[in-house]
């Protein structure tokens, strides 16, 4: 053994020297992509991060990937943005009810209109799905396509969450900027894949995350084509379409997209089956999940939350290899210009 | 008159000369451009692209059009490959019955399956869309979304049209190709909006005509979600979902692509929604149809045929400003390679 060790010797330093060019070129150039995630501290996120993506758009590389076939999927309430305490289109909708009341004088009698105009929260919040789809039928819907984007727009550009002083719609998370841009120079498709209202997000998709409204997957109101005074027009009927959450999200990916995404982002158990459909493809492929950490800076739920629960997702994420991204260690910055 | 004419004479020659060079510096521009259309003869049809092109994407012009809004939008069968005599996609269902004839004794002796293996196709076409509908069902439904990409992918690479000789997947207009890429030069991201399947028309778009398949907005099948032995996968139900025709297709236009193209190209009557929505949005639109006048090279029909009927549109088409584009007239060619 000692034998061969010393006549290979040679041969042993050249391929060790290679190996080790090799590693420090595949460090250095790690090194350098770290900078494009600034707000990302060092740590197993990180790297993985760094690591996937480095291994997909290495040529020659057996994890090689064809940029056509690189597509991102993202998670938005509690992934990209903030949606706690509660989710925002939700509030935009509890919003719209107030701007509304004075055309519905009934509602100062109907529940559970009248209970949300009185600001009893308490009265609302047991009117469960029922009363929250009337909710969302009543300020959803029975407009055009476009008069229901005005909606949506103005209010994203006005409306501020009351913890930050921040516009809701830049109540975004920095770290994910970054990630974001750095996946798209690395010749990735970014989509977002959201249980939330396709129309109430694609508004502010474009200038804020650099994801166009076609790259926005996500629920939908049943809409119908009519010919009004000879004006063609959408028309958002009071009827719920396709429901983009849990085991609708790989359906909404299937079409939409077209095609398994390589990496896909999440931050609760409603992200599970999106995440699976994922990393059940051939390849190299990455989970990811945000786990709210930072009561400070944010919030910090969980288990128990009423909104973006993460329970099931964290018992198995070490067995599907799943990374927890902890949003008090792994985020140096929460949000832009901090 | 004679007076002021002679007193600004200079500085209506110097607007004049202003006003010709900037017609020259189009023309100029125009007949560049038009080096990216050789398929395409000189006409009215030509002309109207160059110019909706050029206008749009002038800078500081009056109907310039940002790049992110500058969506086209194509119908597919008739108008980017052949349908004549029968829709492709109805002829890999019949294959497909034929194919899986050995595993389906019982359609021996069940209509239309009967009439279909025996080759009477005036008994297939008597069973009406309840035959058509089951024949689907039978040949698209079933497997896992992968499966039936597979298929579609390998018929599709296999089968040949009989009149042209060449794969149906060849069966495309030359001139459309150009157009394509003529418009994705200038900024415009191109969609197919079809009322075929996105599930077939997919895996030969991209190599095809360079769109991906998430701009291929189309007919589905009801898909579910489910986890098999452990393996995560999309099955495709028996149950039509959303159908992407006529009134639908606008419906699919904001479904999937969320803003109003500027540009729709059909060659039917069920593409006058698409086109109608397109024209009704502000600024300036281009519709176009496809008129098959050319029983030599490709097939003549419109107003009466039993696919790709063409009879509202063309009497609707001069008072909406709707451009015919004449297969015979203005097509130097019609398949790649001729």
């Amino acid at each position: 053994m000692r034998l061969i060790q010393a006549r290979s010797r040679s041969r042993f330093q050249f391929v060790l020297s290679g190996f080790l060019a090799c590693c420090a070129a595949c460090i250095c150039s790690a090194a350098n992509a770290g900078d494009a995630l600034p707000s990302w501290n060092d740590g197993a996120a990180k790297t993985a991060i760094l690591e996937f993506v480095a291994a997909v758009t290495e040529e020659g590389g057996k994890d090689y990937v064809e940029p056509s076939e690189r597509i991102a999927v993202f998670d938005h309430d509690g992934t990209l943005w903030v949606e706690y305490p509660l989710y925002t289109q939700i509030l935009f909708a509890f919003d719209r009810v107030k701007t509304l009341a004075p055309q519905h004088p009934e509602w100062k009698t109907t529940q559970p209109f009248k209970a949300l105009l009185e600001g009893d929260m308490k009265t609302v919040g047991a009117s469960g799905a029922k009363g929250f789809m009337e909710i969302l039928v009543a300020t959803h819907t029975g407009m055009t396509a476009e008069e229901f984007e005005q909606e949506a727009s103005n209010w994203l550009a006005t409306t501020k969450h009351p913890k930050f002083d921040r516009l809701y719609s830049e109540c975004v998370y920095q770290p994910q900027l970054e990630l974001l841009t750095y996946l798209r120079d690395n010749g990735f498709k970014t989509f977002i894949c959201s249980g939330g209202g396709m129309a109430f997000m694609r508004p502010m998709t474009e200038r804020t995350y650099g994801i166009p409204p076609e790259q926005v997957v996500g629920s939908g109101i049943v809409t119908e084509f009519t010919v009004n005074d000879g004006k063609p027009q959408l028309v958002r009927t009071p009827k719920i379409g396709f429901v983009n959450d849990k085991a609708g999200k790989p359906v909404g990916i299937l079409t939409h997209i077209g095609r398994r995404p390589i990496l896909a982002f999440g931050n609760s158990d409603s992200d599970m089956q999106m995440i699976e459909y994922t990393m059940a493809g051939d390849g190299r492929r990455l989970g990811l999940f945000v786990h709210h950490t930072d009561g400070d800076r944010e919030y910090a739920y969980d288990r128990k939350s009423h909104v973006g629960t993460l329970d099931k997702a964290l018992d198995q994420a070490d067995a599907k290899g799943w990374i927890i991204v902890d949003m008090k260690r792994d985020w140096a910055k929460v949000f832009p210009g901090e």
